[in-house]
């Protein structure tokens, strides 16, 4: 992270790009805005102009086939987008539709690389959700157009660990995401008394795609961004246990106010306006984001967590008692791919076979052994590993860490495999001859996965 | 498709191109296969050795965290690549493992990022499967490598027409699609009696994937390409049905010919050798397939098939009896997107108000009607108006038409949206003025979709 924050810092002092900063002024970002702007509705005439076919029969009548009534919808377009307000990548499913007039029809995948343009700069979700609409609306002139976009933001560790299972996050299928739903329409989506926006929920509908309510303002989205709710601090009585939040939190030194200059000029060297007020605190909540992460070899200590220490606690609940292993599943954690300073994050599963039957250590503890190996720099090969030789510290028989993740890094850059997800395992001790323990634990897994645990 | 062929027979007739082929011959083409194949050597050495990370702690001692017990697997890979039996685009879910040693891992994307360079060729799944596991065990010189593919190939027009509901297909959770699963192991995965090869197949089952039996070859797939089952024509009681069948299934006139020719000549500058065992008959395959979708405005004729004269049944099967509405859904359809030459495929919903209360038109005969708009070069825009077009000269009184697809166009070029599926709609009569009636039918068929219908 030094050798990466250093590049930045080189970047903030370079003299020639802080003395064009001064000169330039307010005034003339609106001017680089306003060309950004040019220049973004160039591409989108690019890229729909060569598309628009001609097709006969697609007059505005209503009650003609392919008329007002010709509906079409490309559903469940898997994208990303970054977040406005803290840097960090969102991940989006978006639903395009719009009503063809004027006996053309554009070529679908065109609908997917417009909204691709948009998604990729900071936004926020109702925004994106505009940009497309509006894009598609001018470039198309279509009888309407309709947009509804679901997206998951990843959670900050801050908010997980101070509240594990946090009741806003059940909605969202992917654990340990927030989830906002945004809607835009145009033209005919938009007239009363027309059902044009309940056919388009209606097709949806086939996809499991249920929008909340149906109404066009799907979910209210202030805020969504997690860093946003840490800026009042949730936790006060939390906060004491890990000191570096404490830093962040209070008036940053001289160090944060060194990354947070050198983030803002990375926003300059975007094409963004660093004073545009959703982007005002921007760079602050990225490196507060980061000093999520800062790593334990410096200053972090875990208070008064000491392997060595563990209290064995007498229990009746032995999982596969057969075998005595115990069984701690799907604890959450969230971590940063030290190859990409990119998020990761899942579950990890941990089996053990106890020294003494009927003992065994809290959930608790684990999860916090889970936080003080996963809160850093990291890959997550070295995670299980750590994991896996902290616990056999203390139950030396036998010890299997499972580690389940998404990597945001395999999602938001250039292969964008949106879908696939990294397991890991590592085994100490008998685990590692005596395949059916291995087998045992990893079927115990499988149910619990099986069930929604 | 008359433009697009002229090209292909240009291409073909180019007497540079023919000069060069003679001299060549069979010969230099197997120095040319060689090259390509040390081309994609240095291609993968390349991917993976800027990302090749040293990781302290993975010796190669079993029992070791991260040693030989350490397995990382990235699961759920969508690829997409290209049959060399038919030139057809298939999907993939690749799934790819290996056991770290040597101090070092590859960076997880690597993983994928190999997999695409041998997808991005003419192709079957086992070479597949055999190319990524000896490329990653080479590159990367891990303690082994598993892979394990599920394949998706489109289903012919001629297939579905013969046996809509095939049993070999319910297999597959892609309606209408032939499902093949390959595995490819090396190094550890190898040995008898270790578990490595069992750990690997229950990370998968956490995602839900269950490979067929769990051993190492999975599936036979010999001839798994639907235009090898066509060579031995499927369904001789049909063929006099099409006329344009019999000609491609009889020995190809001069037509045909110069197309297999034209086919052959891409073969050539896609830098394949057209005589490798594997491609012989490749172009004409191909040519078969393109000629499924002969349009009927040239020599097809729908024998007998005439909607003046359709026969209307007395029956008491009325759906949503209290509106009169008639609901057909599911009709399978396989078409040609005549923007890509690329096909589109899904499912046809048709709904109407009927004249005379409880007569209505056998679903054969819609059947009929979709395979006869769809099996040519079509957009999906106007197949939905034409249908709806024409069930409306026989129900005058209203029809919708609903038809969900999706678009190989949309998956296997630029964007690659492989989750993503297009839903149009066209309405005609009572359905364009009456919005509980169109609400009726879209729930009629959300609620099929629900039901697994």
């Amino acid at each position: 992270m030094a050798r990466h924050l250093g590049c930045l810092l080189h970047m903030q002092d370079e003299d020639r790009e802080k003395e064009g900063r001064k000169k330039r002024g307010r005034s003339s970002f609106y001017c680089w805005h306003l060309a950004l702007q040019r220049s973004v509705r160039q591409k989108v005439k690019d890229i729909v102009q060569g598309a628009l076919f001609p097709e006969a029969g697609l007059d505005n009548g209503t009650g003609h086939a392919g008329g007002a009534g010709g509906l079409v919808v490309v559903r469940e377009i898997s994208l990303f987008s970054y977040c406005e307000s803290c840097l960090l990548p969102f991940s989006i499913q978006c639903h395009v539709g719009y009503v063809p007039s004027g006996q053309r029809v554009v070529g679908l995948s065109k609908l997917s690389r417009v909204a691709d343009v948009f998604a990729k700069r900071l936004q926020d979700p109702q925004r994106l959700s505009d940009d497309i609409c509006a894009a598609l609306q001018n470039s198309i002139n279509p009888a309407g157009v309709a947009v509804a976009l679901q997206c998951w933001h990843i959670q900050f560790p801050e908010v997980l660990r101070c509240n594990p299972n946090p009741k806003h996050l059940s909605k969202s299928d992917m654990q340990g995401w927030v989830q906002a739903s945004v809607c835009s329409s145009s033209g005919v989506f938009e007239v009363k008394g027309n059902s044009f926006w309940n056919d388009f929920l209606a097709l949806l509908k086939f996809r499991g795609i249920n929008l909340e309510g149906g109404s066009k303002s799907c979910f209210p989205v202030q805020s969504w961004c997690p860093s946003r709710s840490l800026e009042v601090p949730l936790c006060n009585g939390h906060s004491t246990k890990s000191p570096n939040n404490g830093k962040v939190s209070s008036k940053p030194g001289h160090a944060y106010a060194a990354m947070v200059a050198a983030v803002t000029s990375i926003l300059y060297s975007l094409g963004e306006d660093p004073m545009r007020k959703e982007l005002i605190g921007t760079p602050y909540r990225y490196v507060q984001w980061l000093m999520n992460f800062k790593s334990s070899n410096l200053d972090f200590k875990m208070n008064g967590f000491n392997l060595g220490k563990l209290c064995l606690h007498k229990t009746g609940d032995v999982v596969n008692s057969q075998c005595h292993i115990h069984s701690v599943l799907n604890l959450p954690f969230c971590s940063q791919c030290e190859h990409h300073l990119l998020p990761f994050h899942g579950v990890v599963h941990i089996g053990y076979f106890d020294e003494e039957e009927g003992k065994h250590i809290e959930r608790s503890i684990f999860q916090s052994m889970v936080h003080y190996y996963g809160c850093k720099l990291q890959v997550q090969e070295r995670l299980t590993r750590q994991i896996a030789e902290a616990v056999h510290v203390v139950f030396r028989r036998g010890v299997m860490v499972v580690v389940e993740a998404n990597h945001i890094c395999m999602i938001s850059r250039g292969i964008e495999k949106v879908g696939s997800s990294t397991a890991t395992i590592a085994v100490m001790g008998q685990f590692s001859t005596d395949p059916a323990a291995k087998a045992l634990f990893l079927q115990t897994i499988s149910n619990s996965t099986a069930s929604g645990g």
